[in-house]
């Protein structure tokens, strides 16, 4: 199969804008700060070199080889490492496709660099979320480490599962359109992985909870923030078609609208509530908790469900905020679990009550059954079932192998905290 | 029709660009007020969910629906309420293309998705410029509730007048390439327009003349502001072609040669009149006053008429600010009036001089007959007329609806102004 | 020939990311330099202007029109000053394409507008590289003066010789896939020829070695700077193919991957050589060292050759800047000469070690041999003197050029040096 260049063009310039997304989450991190803006930016251009690295080193095939074991994992050695290596006639490299984008399985015409790219990015901008909990508490080599064990096997985990179309739980049925749980659900169970490793060795010191992040807004660094976040879920979700059509341009109708739509809830839930305020804040935090909801079904989505959607994440975000703020187990300043994890599950649920069939379709999803609310009946039962069960999976594994690599690591030197906790406890 | 691919990714990436310049205004701002830079950005953040979503809800209809009433205002009711509510087969979304853009009318086979973002992102960044003049001034709550107002009927009129194509004014034949008139113009009637209420707010609390805004320089953030303004502008004028072709290659000549002209020639000028210096400030005000200026005709001349426009940005803005800046009754701290109203109204009168037939066919307006300087003769000598008939006629509509609607907001609450003022009187 | 769509597509997204990276090298220098934010903001705003007007006035015709007195400049008049002036039937402005995109040549279909914008782009941001080396040293109407002198001829005639199929060093077989001469190398050629005037000046004061200009980052600015950088890479070596292909695909891989890889290695030698820390300061110049090091062959090798040459970034980048450290007769803030000239004539050199003959031919460059590592044997070794020669001929010319240009600006007024130096020896 030629490649598609009109796909391609769209998906690589998609590419570029989710590669920028995380840098983005450190200007995030400072905006939210207001200090100690070295470590967040730095550790944000850290993890895009390394994504890029060990993704294209072994990573990628991982996640998107034709796989073995069952669907379990992909042929680590598919397509030879770095992409081919030195061969001029690597897959879909110079000519043709990568296979999943040929007309046995997805029929988009992509190669294997726009898929690359594309991949790469959305595998950096998750260690990115992933390590906003670990501001000032863990130390950078330790985190290093993560990073390259993490593109090798944690996050390519579930993307061979759930985007791979010969991994079991894709097989199964369950989907994630742009990664309601490949990306914000596992992020999230990835950084409590983390957490724990910290908190146990927090408890090692004698600490009763964990010292919190002081929150210091820097209004430019974080509007900046959002701002290229923003544009960047422009490629995130859209970009997740793999391909140029009519289901493309309204995916952009359905995350924006969310997004705007989430804004407006959250601060007039804020102000109703009492909880918090209608600030620069809440605005921030709304756009992010529409856009994280809507990932996992922005291309199965009516507009008028998004605005639907992006209503009911005012309430879940200022609620779940309050509820986790008041865990004193952990540090979270970025909110990781109220938007990521808790926005980003209920959105994977969504799909069993919001899709419509026709929307799915044009979007690639010809199998998916229309939801709950728009006459899906057991079919979509089913499908909430499926999505569950997939969630209750991608979350054990990612949780469990981020915690026993945080283990290992800190059994190889000694512990992953830095001694930001024991300064403060001096004070 | 079927959507043609390449047009929609052109414009669908336009907008992405747009969308970036509302946010990008709260940076200028920030950086030429190096003060009070939460309120800017908030401002510009909260502008453009709002924006989203209500432009979505009905504005877009409004605009650009098949008109009713003789060509008055767009049905309302065309598309449904947020492009087609939960239906899967609304116009364009999944299948064809919106009305306006079938071979019948503008035939470049935009879907309803690209439209929609592309003209939600104008409407955006329009009331942006709206807002310098409020800065610190206005309530934030009078100012959430007039977008709501500005987004479904202030922004919306001049739209369906000229740029839909059963408007009553496109009908007779005024034209506005990328909004010389409908953006730039009509944002300063509608900055006059809540100027005035404030004014009349301020008289009433004794003020003898209105506080003005101190202006203190932050480059790092005014350079961010119009390095995201440039390249905004790349979708704006470029993306106002509604296609990929020949015109719209020439377009980014067009316009990114008048702002560097327009950067030399106000430098000059600053330097030779005397009037302020050739520093950073007058290098970014002549950028912007030559993409003003270009914006209604971009489509429609030579790259040397460019030159030509972007060499008169530098006096018209450098004595026009001077002229401005002793006017008392009205702050206007980044220059609204003299960048935006006079170097966009210029733009339009300009159409009658120096269109040149082929290129305004080429860009898709077949019926505008060359300039005064090119031989149009009597039909230019018209088409003036037509164009001063509808600045009038916009302008003054756009004024009176935007003082009306501060006058009721002020009328319902204790008035739209910030005791800013106040505490700045007390000192 | 009529214009290909998508090629234009794509490369004139490829020039509007390039547009954005000369702003970018001002955010860098802020961010290195944590002071004197306003002149690098300044200064790189005025060459980002400049380079479009003087381009268009006549630049771009003596690079790229069709060559006069044996390929040793292009024809100026060839296509009107500014593109066309006032005609609108000039060369792939309205129809057809610039000549060197015809079926004869280059054989992409890119328009005039299109090729334009690109490589006025390419001369704004070498000009962007050269200045680094003046910060706070040269005054700015100087600089000013030498811009126009720059884009009129120093960028130009390296172009028309290289980048121009009728030039005399491409026809003699001299390849350049992105710049690592025509930019890189050039850039560092240029500045010397200016360092060499400012020392000259600095000596007549009396002075032993030059002033260093002190380093205090500012790391926000700093990963805005190389985040904008990194993305403008995208357009600027992927854009490079000149048509949207599957090489330009591959062209992403290489480049991304080369600067992935170099960021690590920098980190790793600076740690383990202990020159320096492997701090955000080395992950940045790691970055740029990789990008710089690619940029001339990378529609040249394989994805894994790009890792080899990622690799061996780091020490040369390390030791090279460690070596001209110790040189006190300029001073050279940001790195132009361990970065730009070891980086770019380095990677100008690999070409004869590295290319394979498939890749080169996928990036429209088949004439181009093997290199000595992929058994390209006399034809690699030819091709090595050929770079060579093409080296020597281009940094001389460049660099008598510059100097001379800078004599004339010096002797005309009263030096081109500021009074900086003396300020800071009085001290």
């Amino acid at each position: 199969m030629e490649p598609v260049l009109i796909n391609n063009l769209w998906v690589i310039i998609a590419a570029l804008l989710v590669f920028i997304m995380t840098i983005a989450v450190g200007f995030l991190e400072v905006g939210e700060e207001g200090i100690g803006m070295s470590k967040s930016l730095f550790k944000t251009i850290l993890i895009t070199g390394s994504a890029i690295f060990f993704m294209a080193l072994i990573g990628f095939n991982i996640a998107f080889a034709p796989t073995i074991f069952h669907g379990l994992i992909g042929n680590p050695f598919y397509n030879g490492l770095f992409l081919g290596g030195f061969s001029s006639v690597s897959q879909g490299l110079l000519t043709g496709v990568w296979w999943s984008m040929d007309a046995n399985f997805f029929n988009t015409g992509l190669t294997t660099g726009t898929y690359f790219l594309f991949e790469a990015a959305f595998a950096a901008v998750t260690l990115a979320l992933v390590s906003v909990v670990v501001l000032k508490k863990m130390k950078l080599s330790s985190f290093m480490i993560y990073s390259a064990v993490y593109f090798i096997i944690i996050w390519t985990l579930p993307a061979a599962w759930i985007w791979n179309p010969t991994g079991w739980l894709f097989q199964m049925g369950v989907r994630d359109f742009a990664g309601g749980l490949v990306v914000h659900g596992a992020a999230a169970a990835a950084g409590l992985g983390i957490m724990y490793q910290i908190w146990k060795e927090e408890r090692a010191k004698g600490f009763k909870k964990s010292p919190q992040t002081p929150v210091k807004l820097n209004q430019g660094w974080l509007a900046l923030g959002i701002l290229l976040l923003w544009v960047g879920w422009f490629g995130f979700n859209p970009g997740s078609v793999l391909a140029f059509n009519s289901s493309a341009m309204t995916v952009v109708i359905t995350t924006f609208l969310a997004a705007a739509t989430a804004m407006l809830s959250t601060m007039a839930v804020s102000k109703i509530s009492g909880i918090g305020k209608p600030d620069i804040m809440s605005a921030v935090n709304g756009i992010l908790m529409g856009l994280i909801i809507i990932t996992p079904l922005a291309g199965f989505v009516s507009p008028a469900s998004s605005v639907v959607l992006g209503l009911l994440g005012g309430p879940i975000f200022v609620y779940g905020s309050a509820w986790f703020g008041r865990r004193k187990w952990f540090a979270d300043p970025v909110g990781l679990l109220p938007g990521h994890m808790v926005g980003g599950l209920f959105g994977v649920l969504m799909i069993a009550f919001f899709t419509q069939a026709p929307f799915a379709a044009a979007s690639g999803n010809g199998t998916l059954p229309s939801g709950i609310l728009f006459g899906g009946g057991m079919a979509a039962i089913s499908q909430l079932g499926l999505e569950a069960f997939g969630i209750i999976v991608v979350m054990a594994t990612v949780f469990v192998l981020s915690y026993v690599t945080c283990a290992i690591i800190s059994a190889a030197g000694s512990g992953i905290t830095t001694n930001y906790a024991a300064r403060r406890r001096n004070k």
